[in-house]
């Protein structure tokens, strides 16, 4: 370890994103405290040689680093500022590496309180999924003071094989997440809408995917989430709901911008009536699973809803 | 050359894929005639060792192949079954390659007319670009007989890399084309979307591009066409007006089929908007100088709009 890393490590938030960010950090033999609400998660991090906390603030008392996993803005600010929160009771000069998805303005928010403290923010979003988490194989858009830079890296350098250095001011990492969030859950919404448009017109679907991951209409998702409608598994691997709240601040961010998202726009309300149906904590390529229950198709696994 | 082609090759439709088509046929050293109404584009063809017709009906005199890579449906139907036509002038149980991008339906009703002047029918629209039409790379999604897979092989083995034979019958190459224009067609009103959201928020868009194109939010369009905002180049590598029509075709086929496709139908109205506003036949990145103009923000090459 280098010579200024004099306090403990924390992970806050340890669901399939945080478990995984804390196993590779374990890996590298790493003395890791953890916090989340749910006793399996917590158990599952006990499990694999963490400490767990009793709440945030236990977690992370004299912690140098501590990295927050959780689901949104509001989560994130109850964690770092909140009655057991790990801001007041983390080291001096210690950093938060604040991974959420949320708006910039929470992002540089945040920053300002945390700043006040005495502790610095990384702003650091993260990208890649369960899988690569738990492989330590993240990317991160991350954007902080250079001391914040320093004062993660040596944890940064064990979660992720990708750090993007994307600005010295929180926000900027929020904001290159939301862009990303923004084309990602369109490419979501479109690969279903194409998927079960082609099942409409009597195509052979194995096909379609073959096809189209070999030409110009390839996306990531496309590729990523259409095998989960050709196996008719809809466990969730990422939720529904997970694309209605990201969505949703983009459609936050456009309103406070006067920046019109037509296109997103549409993909959140595909999103809001998959969840409205029933299926908010279903794979979110269940979109394709609505589209077929309105429209009376036959998917894999899914027999004609309408005679 | 195999035993059984006795008769001549033609290509009607002389534009950038036309013309890549007859090159990748006239280098296999195959005898090519060829016709365009354009006479730019046929003395192009004359150039590069190919005999121009003086209309469709003459090039194809007792053909055995005929390539026909036109605009649309109306204009291949004018082609196959006009006054100066292909189809009752080409060598009986001669093959037509069809692959301007149309409606199934459209497909369907043209095999049909062949079949009855005893002329066989390929439905085999093409993708890669005009640049792998010149080197004899394309992907061909076809369908058709048996018989017309054989009659046209030798002619798709030099124009393509990738022969997809995906049915019998007229009609399923169509489908799986619109498919792909649809994915596609959202993907660029998508890309435009992001890369405009984000020089809004104040990013560095080349940055965008360098996190996007390595992030799951990442698509083939987005890697292809955003290069051309990022250097504020709009010369029309393929035109807006091109997904206007084709994702017109797709709106025409979902009211057809009674089957909704909202993010296809957004994305048409952003073709629209970026047509109506003059820009039809410049390229179809278009869209975001469309969006840059209308809420006034800075993009390469491109001004403020607006104070």
């Amino acid at each position: 370890m280098s010579p200024e890393i004099t306090g403990k490590l924390a992970v806050i938030g340890l669901g399939s994103m945080g478990n995984g960010i804390a196993a590779s950090m374990l890996r590298a033999e790493m003395a890791v405290s953890g916090f989340d609400p749910s006793a399996a998660a917590l158990a599952t991090f006990a499990d694999a040689g963490g400490r767990p906390g009793l709440d945030p603030a236990d977690a992370s008392r004299d912690a140098s680093v501590v990295v927050v996993v959780v689901v949104n803005a509001a989560q994130t600010e109850t964690v770092l500022f909140g009655p057991q929160g790990v801001v007041s009771v983390m080291q001096p000069g210690g950093v938060v590496v604040s991974s959420a998805t949320m708006a910039p303005s929470d992002a540089r928010r945040f920053a300002a309180r945390c700043h006040e403290a005495g502790v610095l923010y990384l702003d650091a979003p993260i990208s890649g999924g369960a899988g690569r988490a738990a492989t330590g194989e993240l990317t991160v858009m991350a954007s902080g003071s250079a001391d914040a830079f320093a004062r993660a890296e040596y944890v940064l350098q064990v979660i992720a094989t990708t750090v993007y250095r994307l600005g010295d001011e929180a926000g900027v990492g929020a904001s290159f997440k939301m862009i990303n969030q923004l084309l990602a859950g369109i490419h979501i919404a479109a690969a279903c809408e194409a998927i079960t448009f082609a099942t409409r017109l009597g195509l052979d679907i194995n096909k379609v995917f073959e096809v189209i991951t070999a030409s110009a209409g390839n996306s990531w998702m496309f590729q990523n989430r259409i095998p989960h409608v050709l196996a008719g598994d809809y466990r969730p691997a990422s939720a529904v709901d997970i694309f209605a709240k990201d969505l949703g601040i983009v459609a936050d961010m456009g309103l406070q911008a006067k920046f019109p998202t037509p296109l997103a726009a549409s993909a959140l309300q595909m999103f809001l009536m998959t969840s409205a149906a029933g299926m908010g904590r279903d794979d979110d390529a269940s979109v394709a699973r609505l589209i077929a229950q309105v429209t009376g198709i036959e998917l894999p696994g899914i027999s004609r809803a309408r005679p």
